[in-house]
């Protein structure tokens, strides 16, 4: 048996520790190595900083280029992060190595979306370098565009796409709870649009991008638009509390257009305990088209489990292609992994 | 702008005229050929032979590999059959003249079901000629195996999957609906049954093993049934009566076992006029994982139209592939051709 396929994992905050978690169950695959963005952390055992009961006797790093030569793995998990700008520096130096990268920043699900040149850069320095590149998670990267895109498969003709998400923030962290405006007042929620506090989603670009261009759709532009979701009810989570009249979260909505003609419409309305307003989550797909499909699935795909098991799941595909800089639906797609790794690995490591 | 992409028909039945009338539509294919296996369609007009007011100015013909020759095809489109043994003569054929294959026979969605030295023979022939292979299909080829697959992407484990598709044969002609044994006594479904006359549905072995390769499952065995769905009443198509106490269809399951335990249970209960007895159909696909995961559509995706759009969808995926024999899980998705199909093809023709 050939040796395991070595992995290293960028971020060990609450992404990153549920990637390491699974990744750990897997056969064929070895972490070996942790960084970590924030300097309190240097030194500290992996294992307890995911939750574990036990040391795994990988120290977290402040130092990717020196943790890259050290432990030189095979590819990189990166989850640190959501914006291009912000993954680009570590997604390069990886590369630089020839380390393939997954990432779970959302703007790299489709580097073009957000910018033409960096995207056609980083693709060449990808195939200078001998890696691959590509970004993953449920949205974007599964839901809104290769799900979609996916079922478009069994179509001779397309006239319109709506998709919908509705899921429950009741899990999620500070930071996600802030970014989509939970628990602000009216006012306050369009003070925090307007200074760019309140984001709601991050992916609606990248998301229609990836649709048009699998199915050579040219739109002329996107309109996006974010409401609060006022709650009638009190409602708290560990994190947070709403009180009647606040935001219990965004609901947010991307059109693409041609002409006056809306092709891809995508709602994705996120509020803590949605069934104390009596909504239903879940996801909806519908196509228009010969012949119409509909998919629906209640409760929604939970997104952080999905997001980790995804970024794992991707590794033999993104062993497996020739380098370059990949969206999802330009590979093929990825499974459970519930075997040894390594056996669907085709290429020499 | 480069010339339009060659396409090869072959068989000009109900699938094939289906498949033809779909790339009539697209930008950037150009069929070239038609080869017809009965040799009362020679020379026939391809326009005429599949329902359009118009010739064509392509003659049907039954000498493939004259027609080959004189056509020069980048890419063949078969549907003439289902079996392996019945498909191999042709798709040998065309990948020795350099040509790709996208073929609806149901077991050539993944040849190494029915006979791993085949598939290894025809892998080995393909990559020796620089000829790409690939069967797709609504099922094999799609809901069974291709939309499950992608679904488990989201998971980071999986204890078993169930998929039911229920759907109206009403639409089909004699071949289909006998072979689903519509319209027999019980007594007769069963001999049809013995005498390899009633099949029920071809591809549970193909789905099974292209779910067990992605997640690296090893099963033990696989279990088929199929019994006569009898009807309480009395229901006709253009081609069938079925009178009550008689077989409105077959329900045909197929279950993939480790030890005592159903991995996969897929269950296709396939019959005319569902509704009369309060049948409602749909495609349902349930993982018991981590997390679980259920999608639903009703009515299911319609049969005829998904698989030749599924034929024609693939053929940019087929040519940017590298030689070889590969299932709908090895090649990236599918998408609705909405553009000029030349624009997604990567590579030279």
């Amino acid at each position: 048996m050939r040796d395991p396929i070595r992995v290293l994992l960028l971020g060990t905050g609450q992404m990153g520790a549920g990637i390491a978690r699974i990744a750990l169950q897997k056969r064929g695959l070895q972490i070996v190595g942790a960084y970590a963005r924030r300097s309190q952390r240097a030194g500290l055992d992996l294992g307890r900083v995911i939750g574990l009961e036990r040391n795994l006797g990988i120290a977290l790093h402040n130092d990717l280029e020196d943790l890259i030569e050290r432990v030189r793995p095979h590819v990189a998990l990166q989850a640190t992060c959501s914006r291009l700008d912000d993954a680009l520096g570590e997604v390069s130096m990886l590369v630089r190595h020839g380390i393939d990268v997954i990432s779970i920043a959302e703007e790299l699900s489709h580097p073009a979306s957000r910018s033409q040149p960096i995207a056609e850069e980083l693709g060449r320095l990808a195939r200078e370098h001998s890696a691959t590149v590509v970004g993953t998670g449920i949205n974007p990267g599964f839901v809104f565009d290769l799900l979609i895109i996916t079922l478009t498969g069994v179509c001779a003709d397309v006239q319109s796409i709506t998709a919908t998400r509705v899921n429950d923030l009741s899990p999620y962290g500070p930071s996600v709870l802030n970014s989509q405006g939970v628990g602000l007042s009216p006012e306050a929620f369009a003070n925090g649009l307007a200074n760019g506090t309140v984001v709601g989603h991050i992916g609606f670009q990248q998301s229609i991008h990836m649709i048009c261009r699998a199915l050579g759709w040219e739109i002329d532009r996107i309109a996006e638009t974010r409401e609060p979701i006022l709650s009638q009810s009190y409602r708290a989570t560990p994190f947070i509390k709403v009180e009647p009249g606040d935001a219990a979260g965004c609901l947010h909505t991307a059109l693409a257009y041609r002409d006056d003609t809306a092709l891809i419409t995508l709602v994705h309305p996120q509020q803590i305990h949605p069934g104390l307003a009596g909504v239903r989550t879940g996801d909806t797909i519908e196509i228009s088209g010969t012949p119409n499909v509909r998919l629906d699935g209640s409760p929604e795909i939970p997104g952080g489990v999905a997001t980790c098991a995804l970024a794992v799941n991707m590794i033999p595909r993104v062993l497996n292609a020739a380098p370059g800089l990949y969206s999802m639906a330009d590979l093929p797609v990825p499974a459970a992994l519930l075997g040894d790794v390594r056996r669907l690995v085709h290429q020499a490591l």
